[in-house]
């Protein structure tokens, strides 16, 4: 049954948990990481240096990702990489996601394929792979994913380390998802870049253990906002962080798509969520890699100034409203 | 905020993400093995022989536990039981749980606070730490939770490895929570014994590492009933398992209660689920370590006998009913 095409007629239930258990494992590739994948008790993932970090995230239907606006393979994307950013974020890069996935019993069983295919072509880009889960019936559709990571003997880095004097600086997108967002809102499905990113982040996760080896003093993803986000950094190392908007780089098509709906594409910039790009001080201007953005500074005092001065307007947004 | 108890009034909304993840966290006493605990991207956990074990389970309300039968710190406390079982079960020592949380808006704090207090008890009993969470607003409760663990240089114990001739052995209880489930559906509270055992299981996590310093050839926890659990074994093994019904011991507060509502006890110990004990195969009875049960045989062939002969009745459940 494992290995044969899921009929329209078959949904989750039909198919039983074992069979959609198959569906994750059959014919996957594990990375050299994974010494035993699933289908026993608990999988067996390697940890070189002696240290695994691990991280866990909850996506919600409706709340976190809609399938109006997202296919189920989109989605798998998105929960994968949201996990797997808070790994890079560490300095650490993915070896592994396991997975717990609940959803009406009605599910297509298509729509489980789809969504199990995205995470794994997500995990994969990373290095990653998909090593456990566990499905059950619920009410409405949750994806509960951990990701496991490889510290590769760097110490991980926090979001306690920033220094008075060290430099701010980003990599990848920023304000991406909130366009794409504000797109998707008034019931447009296009510019497609900016939709696309609303549908699937894409961290750059490479780029985490590259700012841990060159000596980032504090990282963290941004997931609810910049300034949402280095406030954590800014809370958590006791300084104040400034970040200066003639180093922003606003890319045109933000500029574009602002322009056509009336928005501030900076706002986007400096509040929009789930790009998760990541944020990291670092202790000096040489010390930002190449191919990293510096936007600011840390000094002394507390909280998140934009141009010296508190940013009017929202934020970030918490989860429960 | 995160250091005052709760208000009847308070619900998950009004504390907000941040001050539930706070109560996760504050004041909890975490084991040598977090290096790095909850409030950061990502965890960082010891895994000092190089390997991290790690499985995951969800469980929603109305399908898994009933709130009406059970108060949130006994889910809280089965749903880490449930986990770090796996993870003995591949002998290895649970070292930290991942928690996601998924509940309505309206769930009381005080309920959130006790389903997590009730998952530090269960974790710090088998030497674990919470060490990360993520808590988002569903249609109902949904909890799943990740357990990592350390097998301390030893082989994984697998489903696969049982060889004709091994010896079958139980650690643990068999059938009290099908006896507790029995009392429960029929309205009853007590006998406490097999209520409480339905409520919360007592895995014998020390015994997995036991068993596979023992020389155990193949190891699973008892989830489903043992005879859908050994036909795991049987199957991934490519053997028979037989079952001696005269070695089962059938506890006397399972023949009382059985007795009262017109039930076979040893059914209950045959088929019943959610105890989590542990079943092994070991290479001779000389290797049973003392405290362990033998009550079984591995033959050549294929399936789970009971006494020679196929048992007639259900040998289990699967959970999309």
């Amino acid at each position: 049954m494992g290995s044969e095409l899921p009929t329209p007629a078959d949904t989750v239930a039909t198919l039983g948990e074992f069979g959609l258990i198959r569906r994750v494992t059959e014919g996957r590739l594990q990375p050299a990481t994974t010494l035993l994948g699933p289908g026993d008790d608990a999988a067996v993932v390697a940890a070189d240096d002696g240290r695994v970090v691990a991280t866990t995230d909850v996506l919600v239907e409706n709340v976190h990702f809609r399938l109006d606006w997202s296919t189920p393979e989109q989605v798998g994307r998105k929960a994968a990489a949201v996990n797997m950013a808070d790994v890079a974020a560490m300095g650490a890069m993915p070896t592994a996601l396991l997975v717990g996935l609940g959803c009406p019993a009605d599910t297509p069983a298509d729509v489980a394929d789809q969504l199990i295919s995205g995470m794994w072509k997500e995990a994969a880009s990373a290095g990653a792979g998909i090593i456990g889960g566990d499905m059950v019936t619920a009410d409405n559709l949750v994806i509960s994913i951990t990701a496991l990571g490889n510290l590769a003997g760097r110490d991980p880095v926090t979001r306690s380390g920033a220094q008075v004097g060290d430099v701010l600086a980003v990599r990848g997108r920023l304000g991406w998802a909130a366009a794409g967002l504000a797109v998707l809102g008034r019931g447009f499905r296009s510019p497609v870049a900016v939709v696309g990113a609303q549908r699937v982040p894409e961290p750059p996760y490479a780029a985490g253990p590259q700012a841990a080896a060159a000596g980032a003093t504090a990282m963290i993803d941004v997931s609810d906002g910049l300034l949402a986000d280095i406030g954590h950094i800014a809370t958590a190392s006791g300084v104040a962080i400034d970040v200066r908007t003639e180093l922003l780089v606003v890319h045109q098509r933000l500029i574009d798509v602002a322009s056509a709906l009336g928005a501030d594409p900076r706002h986007w910039v400096l509040t929009g969520g789930e790009d998760h790009a990541l944020a990291a001080t670092f202790p000096e201007p040489a010390a930002v890699p190449a191919d990293w953005q510096t936007i600011g500074t840390v000094r002394a005092g507390s909280g998140v100034t934009v141009d010296g001065r508190p940013y009017e307007g929202s934020s970030g947004w918490e989860h429960w409203q």
